[in-house]
């Protein structure tokens, strides 16, 4: 005989997460008191089937893990015990009454930054979140990079995957002391990361990810992952979920971003643009998805622009021109040192919109910009033979100050081109029109910054009223935490996968017509 | 479009292992040779998913292990891979067409001795068979010394484990050396072992096997078990096959021996003894299965007799007594320094069948000995108090040969008693009578030695024409290698679990009584 004691809240909790998203709390972490009848000559059943037995609502399957010290917790803690079941999965049996802790461990794996949250599934809120550079940054920048860095030297894959796995590694302990909760109570990790990102903290081999015909290694991840795959130590037998990706160039952190937007349930027409080096867009219009990628380069993120620099202190974030005067935003309220993307895109939008940049993507004349805005036209110089409009002066030489110059201008129209060209492309093949569009979400850690008036100026994303224009924020790292939440939700990240059809645009005939029709800004 | 070449033979093969059973082979590991569409912008599956479809008549899932090198395997082979499954697992993609070799490896665990088949599957062949002492001998003889080691101090569990992870490990490289296997051509392991060896060597907890309930851990373990949770370095995703036990008692070289002896299958009464320090024994009616073991003691492997040792050279394994002499047969035919199992009960057999020992045990008095065997007589000395029967006279002192002794006498009537009172009862179970039975196996190394008309004689099995008694050899060793070569056979070993009933005699008040009955010789 035993007895099941049932959880002591039945009524169904619900956290917000995600854009806005009421999540009813059914994670795949379950913890189950039961109180066990000893074993005796005439019940001599195992110690495994004696647990299993007290959850046969379940159907579940046991690690060797749990088995290994089976006996002796259940004999210290005379037989009543907690068992931690991850979806289909007895992982461990712990001594007495432990249902009151319950954490899961959700990342973004970003190319760049690596976020990691601490989860209490019991009531669905964060218990800390930590966020660092990802270890793997000295290999290069962007995804191309790392993975020409292992077709160079073999060696370099399993540096990269330990790189990768430090990072996470180095974020689990640090949320889990902030919040002063053991590892081994720990018992799920959710991670969401874009192709070449999850190959590597998997040790899969990326070449194919980064070469035509752009082939990832599987649409969907073993089930048998665990938290020790991504060289995370929490507890030893913990599951580790995967976001799956739609194809090589739209990851699984797009797939958790649709998740978290509610990409599979909206009814609206939406487009969601996840901005950056690789810009991966998905419009629904309510019933049909589809979804690309688009190279944008590097400009969004401060690459091969002249005074460009990433988000951080010291960076221009927001530029405001009146007049006769130049308003700036600095991150980190210092002295401007340069230029960050949300700036850049900025500066553009607001010369474009007093007139000192033409349609073309032209600066104008010295002499013009002394009609059109005598104020500013001092600011207009040549630096190395190209001009540039300086936007805060450091000393009296131009070429020391942060400035705008001509060639910037023309790279953040080349990757504003490639996101258009995609969005474009997009709305023709389900048949809508950029008017007809909803909502815009603009995702990303870059994403969040931009200004939507920016975006819609430069052509960014369609002209739609500003309203319709929403900063969605770091979605991947939202979905990993639905993923942990709730089964239902994560079974929308396979939904999603089926019902999102991946449109290859690089050998579309039409690409290079529209990407330069794209390329002038909408004046 | 991919093409699917089908295995090159259709026409099913068969190979005899166990008790002369004919199997057919139908091997969990399969080999496919698979020529694949090379993908394509308009072709992008995922590369596992262009294997997968391939193989669409299985459902097959695949480990972390396969896809990390599956990217350069396809395309240094040309998309032309022989994909490795075992059971429903894709355990490897390998480049070209390696259909040819797929080995297996069956491992016998014992408390003694450990064996190793290397099996080539495609032929049911063994390529290499090796065997040694298990490397848990200093912790201990016997299974109880073992476990005791483990709860007197936490440090031995895993030294015990790494020494029977050493002992499986040694004899991998062995095979695979003598048959020039790669081992990475080994794609299965199997393994039969008593519950405490198998508990010890994937480091699980065994106290609970050891004292009363004699409690598993679990009456199945995790298919996720791999060769190298046993610490074999075979292919690093070779799954591992561990026979289930029935009990803490009756262990899965019980369940594999039956598997062997077609105790699920033939129609015959039929009663299978493995003689041991923990004798196990199955009655099979042709319909109903029961199973019990008796704790036989140390009598036959040599312990507490006092010329006693283990089957080694210099062990007399074979005694016959004439008119006047004694014939011996000594095992590597080199002078006679002890006696073993075999060697004893023969003994003992000779001596009731001469008349020089009684029914109740008891060597025949001198002047008794002298009336029924004059020639024989001699042979009766005192060595410290205590009546002995001298075998092989080493110089003159009786002391300093190999001798019986009155106690040795004891040690096995209680040994054998314990075991008649197990078969006696497991006869009673099913209401059959003793003559009733058609077939007596002699199962495990010790069994093979085993005189069947010595142990008609003494008593150990029920009194039986000597032709009924078959000596079965390593059983528990056949059955590993079944379950390599058969998904159907393995089967078997499933359904053994469910049908065969576990009766507990431990607990029985009518057990002394009998026990008590079974003591005389039945002369």
């Amino acid at each position: 005989v035993s007895v099941d004691v049932p959880p002591l809240s039945t009524r169904p909790k619900a956290a917000t997460v995600g854009v806005g998203r009421q999540v009813i709390l059914r994670p795949a972490i379950q913890k189950r008191y039961v109180e066990l009848a000893e074993p005796t000559l005439s019940d001599q059943r195992p110690d495994l089937d004696r647990v299993l037995d007290a959850l046969d609502d379940l159907e579940l399957r046991a690690d060797l893990h749990v088995l290994r010290r089976l006996p002796s917790v259940l004999r210290a803690a005379d037989f009543k015990v907690t068992a931690v079941v991850v979806d289909d999965v007895l992982i461990d049996v712990e001594a007495g009454d432990t249902t009151g802790r319950r954490f899961g461990l959700a990342y973004d794996l970003g190319t760049t930054t690596v976020v990691a949250t601490l989860l209490d599934t019991s009531t669905g809120t964060p218990a800390a979140v930590a966020s660092m550079l990802n270890k793997q940054q000295p290999f290069g920048a962007d995804v191309i990079t790392r993975i020409s860095a292992t077709m160079l030297d073999p060696a370099t894959l399993p540096r990269l995957q330990a790189a990768a796995q430090d990072t996470l590694a180095t974020l689990a302990a640090e949320v889990c002391a902030e919040a002063g909760v053991d590892p081994r109570k720990v018992y799920e990790v959710a991670l969401a990361g874009n192709a070449t990102m999850t190959a590597l903290v998997l040790g899969i081999e990326p070449e194919p990810l980064g070469v035509a015909p752009f082939v990832q290694s599987t649409a969907s991840w073993p089930r048998s992952l665990r938290a020790s795959d991504l060289g995370v130590q929490v507890h030893p037998a913990a599951p580790a979920m995967v976001f799956p990706a739609l194809g090589a160039y739209v990851g699984g952190d797009i797939v958790a971003g649709m998740l978290a937007s509610g990409m599979d349930r909206d009814k609206r027409i939406r487009l969601f643009i996840d901005v950056g080096t690789n810009c991966e867009l998905v419009l629904s219009d309510g019933d049909r998805i589809v979804a690309t990628a688009a190279p944008a380069g590097p400009a969004f993120e401060g690459g091969a622009i002249r005074c460009g620099m990433r988000a951080a202190d010291g960076a221009i974030e927001v530029v405001t021109l009146t007049d006769d005067d130049v308003k700036l935003q600095v991150i980190g309220d210092v002295a401007p040192v340069g230029l960050c993307g949300s700036g850049l895109v900025d500066a553009v939008s607001e010369l474009i919109r007093v007139g000192l940049l033409d349609g073309s993507g032209r600066l104008v004349t010295a002499e013009d910009a002394k009609e059109i805005a005598p104020g500013l036209a001092e600011r207009f110089h040549t630096v190395q033979g190209e001009r540039v409009f300086v936007l805060a002066w450091n000393g009296v030489e131009a070429a020391e100050s942060v400035y705008l110059s001509q060639r910037d201008v023309r790279e953040l129209q080349f990757a504003k081109a490639a996101i258009a060209t995609g969005w474009s492309l997009l709305l023709v093949e389900l048949g809508v029109e950029p008017s007809d569009v909803q909502q815009v979400l603009l995702a990303g850690s870059f994403g969040s910054y931009l200004s939507p008036a920016s975006a819609v100026r430069i052509g960014l994303v369609p002209k739609l009223p500003v309203l319709r224009i929403v900063s969605a924020g770091n979605v991947a790292g939202e979905g990993a935490k639905m993923a942990l939440l709730s089964m239902q939700e994560r079974a929308g990240a396979a939904t999603l996968l089926r019902e999102v059809r991946y449109v290859e645009l690089s050998d579309r005939p039409e690409f290079n017509d529209r990407f330069v029709d794209q390329l002038a800004f909408p004046v």
